[in-house]
């Protein structure tokens, strides 16, 4: 697949794009889309992560999920190594169809961060804070 | 507050990113970060859009998602007109500090999506297919 040439719709109009049932997906000046990754059972947003034209073209044939890493430049099966594939359950897009939402169980021992923790979102803000250079993170 | 400026620690070692307990975020060339947007009470997403330093710091500090609106090139208070603020519950960043997730009750109707919906994501693609030009999608 040449990378220049996405095998989905070109865009149409926002009416189109907004209440169409094509899909007719806007990559950014890079290539990419955004995808949001959440645990289908519990809702958790498990991670965070980038797909391009091939990325999502695999995603939507093997129901595995598969990215592009922008540290690496290159595809990324998720899990390929450490045996925590991504099993896609339901894939959505957006009202502008620029983003990605998957819904997905992850297999091997269940963890989608390479720190080991389950969720990368392991941390939380302090709500009502001034901003600062010390501001405190928490375990979630 | 300077654009250039964010009022959050400097970047420290990966260890300190990633392990720490002090906010040190990586907002991109561009100044921002992604933000998921999920409904506190039911696990599903709402929306994605992007914050800057001062979005941040506002929502940090009134509770109010705050964003950054690139097609406007202008703060954006979310609901401001509408009446749907988003009320932030938690605050949570990723183990690379370059995302946040943001767990929200939506104020007024209750609805996120400038179409009307109650999330952005309402539309789902066909798992299994090949991707094509005329790939369907349908109502989530």
């Amino acid at each position: 697949m040449a990378a220049n040439q996405p095998p989905f719709a070109a865009r149409g109009t926002v009416g189109e794009v907004e209440m169409g049932l094509v899909f007719q997906p806007k990559f950014d000046a890079d290539g990419l889309l955004p995808a949001i990754v959440s645990d289908v059972a519990t809702g958790e947003v498990l991670m965070f992560a980038w797909m391009n034209a091939e990325a999502l073209a695999l995603t939507l044939k093997t129901c595995i999920a598969h990215f592009w890493s922008r540290s690496r430049r290159k595809l990324w099966k998720k899990g390929e190594e450490s045996g925590n594939l991504m099993r896609v359950r339901e894939l959505r897009t957006d009202c502008d169809q620029d983003v990605l939402w998957l819904k997905v169980s992850v297999e091997g021992e269940g963890v989608a961060c390479h720190t080991g923790e389950r969720s990368c979102f392991y941390r939380s803000l302090p709500l009502g804070a001034a901003p600062g250079p010390n501001l405190p993170l928490s375990r979630a």
